[in-house]
C-alpha cells in the first residue's frame, strides 16, 4: 500500500539524487508530485510559494476556487505543524529554512474510491535568524480536493 | 550529514523489516532510537505510551526529571503538530492509530559539540472511529536533552 | 444573490414557525438544509448530532469518507468559533445548548460553477450550568464536499 | 424574547433597506446599535475601525477605560471566531471583507437585571487576495459593559 | 501606586505567616481579597474552587450572572497563563498544585474613576503526577467587574 | 526553600531600591539574575531584548545553540502567558510596557542534583496605545538549561 502523506514526507526527505526515482514510483501509482524551497521569516511567503509552485506545475487548477481554497487549507495544517502551536515567524524572532512538497492522487492506494486527495509536507530548520541556531521541524496537511 | 529529526522520521515510516538496518545505521551515528505503537482516543495514553517506552528502553533517566522534562515537551510539541492546531481527541470525535519513535542523540553529526538532543515523532492515521475513516498525519518534536 | 454560509445562519436564529419557508426558499436556489438542537457539556456529543444529523438526512453520504472529512471539519471550524480561542466545555466548567443547522449546495447563487459546499452553523446559549447563568455564540464552518 | 447577539448578527446579515427597521425595532427594545464596513488584510485595521465607529456613535464612552476594555474583549473574541482558531489575515496570505456592528444593552429582554452588555458581530468574506477566491465567515463576541 | 494584579500576585507568593498583614494594607487601599488552594488534574476543579471561594467569602455575588462572568474570564485568562498556550492537564499526563487568590477593587490606586475590577491569580506546581517532577507556573487574570 | 519563578516573579514586581538586595540574597542561594525593561507593539523586540540582555550579562552563552535555544522556548512561554491565548501585540492594535527578569540556576534549592534551569518573567502593562488604557500581565516562562 502506498500512502499521499507518506509519499509527501519521503520526497521532501529525500536526497535530490533519488528525486527522480520517487516521483517516477509514485506516477505510476497515480500520484502528481512537486518539490520546491523556500526560505523565510515571512510566513505568506510560504503559502505563496507552495500555492504558485502547485499552480505552475498543474497540480490544481488556477481558475478553480476550489482547489485553491483545498491547497490553502492543506498548506495551513502544515504551516501550523512547523510552529508546533505558536504561529509567527519573524514576528517571533525566528525563521525557517524549508523544503516543500504537494502531491495529488489517492489517499492510499487502497482507497481509490473517494476521490482525489491534496498532502503538503514542509520539512526543514526552524531557529533563530544566526547560521546553525536551529533545528528540524516537520508538518503535514492533507485535505480532499 | 545525518541529522536527528530525520532519523526519527524515517524510522517512523519504515517497513518492519528495515528497522535494523536503520537503527543499525543510526548507532554508529551515535544515536540511540526506540520504535512503539499507540492508538487510542485519549491523548495522556500517547503521553504515557513514549515516556514508558523511552524510560523502559534507557533513552532517559527515569529517576532524573531534567530528561523527562525534556521528554514531556518534545512529546507535547509532537502531539500538537498531529492535532493541527486543534487540541483533542476522543473528545472531538476522533481517533489515532499512530508509530512513534523517541531518537537520543547529536542535532546533527555536523554539530557535535552542542550536547545530546531527544526527537519524538507521531506518525499514523487520525480519522473517525470507523475503519478507513481517517488520514495520515505526523508530528515531530525536538528538545536539548 | 444567495449565499450558503447566510443561509444556514438564517435557518439557525429563525422562529420555528418560518423554518418551512427559509427551507422552502433556499430548496429552490438548490440547497438541502438540516436543522437540530444540541445542549451538552461534552464536545463530542456536539460533532456526533451534528454528523448523525447530516447521514440520516441524506445530506452526507454516509459510506463515502470524503464527505464525512468534509463535514467534520465544517463542524471543527464553527465549533472553534463557539469556544473563541480556548477550546473545552464541560471541562472547563461550561455548557452549551445549541441550535445547529448543515446547509449544502452552491458557495452563493452567483458561484454555480465549483461544486458544492457545505456550511455548518452552531447557534445559541454558552455559561456556568446554572439557569440563565449563559450568553449567547455562533460559529459558522464552510468546507468544499 | 430580543436577544443582544441575535439583534447583532440580524443587523449584520440585513440588506441595507431593512436596517432603519431593525434599528427602530431595537431602540424601541432597549438596544443602541451602529453598523459598518471595513476590508483589510491588516488585523488592527479591523480593531481600530469597530472601536472608531463605536466611540464616535456614543456607544462606548471615548474617556473612560472599563468601556473600551470590554470593547476590545468582544472585538477579539468576533475575531477569533472569524479566523477560527488560526489568527491571522495578510500574514497568512488571506484577507477579508467585512460587514461589523456593534449593540449596546441588555444581554435579553427577559434579563434587564445585570446591567448593559456589548455585542460585536463580524461578518463577511474571507479568502485569498484575488475576487472571488474567499468564503463567509461570522464571530460574533459579547462582553459586559 | 498600588495596583490590582500585582496586589494578587504577592498575595499568592506570600508565605502564610505574612498574609494577614498583605491583607491588611490592601484593605486599607480599598480592595478586597482571597487566598485559596486546589490540587487536581482536572481544570474544571480550578474553576470551580475558584468560584466558589469568591462567592462564599463575598468577592462577588452568587446571584449576579454579571459578577459570575467577569471572574469566569478571568480565571480562564489565569488558567490559560498556567498552560501556555496548550490547553489541557489530566488528559495531557499533568497536574497541578496551585495557590490561587482573587482580588475586587480599583485597577491602580491612581486609577479610582473607572469602577471595581477583579483580578486572579493562579501560581504553583505543573507536572508528571511524580512527586518532585513538577516546576513552577503563574498566571493573572484580569477583568472588570 | 527558595524556587527560581519565584525569584524571578519577586524580582520584577520589587522596587528598584530592593534590587540590591533581592540579587544579593538570590546569588547566595545560587542564581544569577539580570532585569530589564522593555515596551514595543513589535513581538520580536521582547525576545531580542531578553536574549540579548541574558547574552549581554553572561547568563547564557553567546555561542552555544543550547542555552539560545532553552532561553528561546522560556521566553516563548513568557510570551504566551502575557498574551492570555490570542498571540499578538500591535498586529492587534495592543502595546505593552515590560520589565523582564532571567534567573539562572536550580529549580528550587531544595532540587540540586538536576542541573541549572532558567526563569524568564515579564511583568508590566498590556493594552491599547492610549496612555492609561491598559492592565498589568504577567508570564513566566522555565527550562532546563
Amino acid at each position: 500500500m502506498v500512502a499521499i502523506g507518506k509519499t509527501a514526507i519521503s520526497y521532501a526527505l529525500a536526497e535530490p539524487d533519488c528525486d527522480l526515482q520517487i516521483r517516477s514510483d509514485a506516477e505510476k501509482k497515480g500520484y502528481a508530485l512537486i518539490k520546491g524551497k523556500v526560505g523565510s521569516m515571512s510566513t505568506e511567503k510560504i503559502f505563496a510559494a507552495v500555492e504558485t509552485a502547485a499552480q505552475r506545475e498543474g497540480l490544481i487548477r488556477k481558475d478553480y476556487y476550489r482547489d485553491t481554497h483545498a491547497l490553502y487549507h492543506a498548506t495551513l495544517d502544515a504551516y501550523v505543524s512547523i510552529c508546533r502551536g505558536q504561529l509567527g515567524l519573524g514576528n517571533m524572532l525566528r525563521t525557517v529554512g524549508l523544503i516543500f512538497t504537494v502531491v495529488r492522487g489517492p489517499r492510499t492506494t487502497e482507497q481509490l474510491d473517494d476521490g482525489e486527495w491534496l498532502a503538503v509536507v514542509l520539512y526543514g530548520m526552524i531557529g533563530a535568524p544566526i547560521k546553525g541556531y536551529e533545528h528540524e521541524t516537520i508538518g503535514l496537511g492533507l485535505n480532499h480536493l
